[in-house]
């Protein structure tokens, strides 16, 4: 079983909630890393029973640090439309609320559609070294990273003047991909204060955003490829920073845009 | 008293819930302008006894179209941490749900900061002509907008090829910036489909957040100027797209980011 399955893995409940529990595989510096928190949140809906469509948009917010250990996941159904769904979900430990978000799924019809954001041109995946993480961590190893541009600096030196990142990215080891991974992939950029000021402060994202493109065939068609991931920030400001980010499969295909706000100190 | 001003106000009632009532002077093809429920929204939490802090995102899911008439606004804070609140809001007619969101609100300290994105170079408001909306619709009488670039199409033959729209713009009358107008600011962009395609489609919006990077001086240097909006959108993609947009005062100061997703016809 892939680390990534068990780390999802949801509990159901008499009362109609669910367990699931922090993975030592998917560990950040304090608590999990967010886009294995996030998958956690989105697979509690994907496996509810009265679940209806595909996930479109999902928003966290990162309330405090998981513990180590089982956490409540409550996912509500607020509102059920023909076609389309709105979730409410919060995430508990101790009776206190860790993490809040809501989910929109939808039945999804063929409609005339375009990418307006075509992927950057960059050399493909085995042509380009893999990259390092800015401090060990151990959801660093669950993925593997290839740089293109803007990868972590090597010297901490203040000396940075951009925050764009572009990189391939994938499960490690491969997984093929569906809409509970392509969540946690859209989490693994490196803070952008840290790209961009070539400086290490302390950060932690208080809440991200995920717009799904893709639906479910185009999400098998990607397998177990690389996707294209690409972020930068708008503005850092008093404390608190912003992205927005997009990631491509290897075909080209904008599989899902996000955006997330992140603390940074000094 | 301003039309937005009467159509934000919240009554606080006994049970913690307010009561808030649609606006004809801010109505919609159906229902109301989203820009006026996201701010609805949000003057609940900025009003609430319990607030800690200013907003810093926020994020609000059409379920519903809201019918004419009062609406009840439960806004409950599900963490407050020592400096920083997660707030949970559901908007009900009837007992149904009509709109759910988060916000998170932060005590903000100044640190390093910088806009990463600039505002585009266009030639000041008042040597641009005033546009016209894609159709007459009540609400759009209560801002002044001047488009730069990506103004509604005067034919709508088709030939449309990008989404990307820049434009001044302003409460009408003028207002003093707040966070309430901000947010409602951030919802005027019409939907990136009628200018890609230069096609009238059903559509509405399903999703909106907003990363307010603004705090309470910089919406007071604002004052009742115009903001430089840009909108574009990233993917169109079987019943929905997204936008990403950016929100600049008349100096260039970077006052918020957003984002959007719209569901939409054929």
């Amino acid at each position: 079983m892939h680390d990534f399955d068990q780390a999802i893995a949801m509990e159901p409940q008499a009362d109609g909630t669910f367990i699931g529990h922090t993975s030592p595989a998917y560990a950040n510096m304090v608590g999990p890393f967010g886009g294995i928190s996030a998958a956690q949140m989105l697979n509690a809906v994907l496996v509810h029973p009265q679940r209806l469509g595909d996930p479109v948009s999902l928003t966290i917010n990162f309330a405090a640090a998981l513990a180590p250990g089982s956490f409540v996941v409550a996912a509500r159904a607020a509102r059920t439309n023909r076609s389309t769904q709105h979730w409410i979900i919060e995430v508990l430990q101790g009776g206190e609320t860790v993490l809040t978000g809501t989910v929109f799924t939808a039945q999804r019809r063929e409609t005339w559609s375009v990418d307006e954001d075509a992927m950057p041109i960059c050399p493909p995946p085995d042509q380009v070294p893999g990259g390092e993480g800015p401090i060990p961590m151990e959801w660093i190893k669950r993925y593997e990273m290839r740089p293109v541009a803007g990868a972590m600096p090597k010297v901490w030196d203040g000396s940075g003047d951009s925050s764009l990142t572009q990189l391939w990215v994938r499960d490690n080891p491969p997984r093929p991909l569906d809409f509970a991974s392509l969540t946690a992939l859209a989490d693994t950029f490196f803070p952008r204060v840290f790209v961009r000021r070539a400086t290490l402060v302390p950060i932690g994202t208080v809440t991200m955003t995920i717009y799904f493109h893709a639906d479910q065939s185009q999400l098998q068609a990607s397998g177990t490829g690389y996707l294209m991931g690409q972020a930068r920030a708008q503005a850092f400001r008093n404390g608190y920073f912003d992205h927005t980010a997009q990631l491509w499969n290897e075909a080209g295909v904008l599989l899902a845009t996000t955006h997330q706000v992140v603390y940074y100190k000094n």
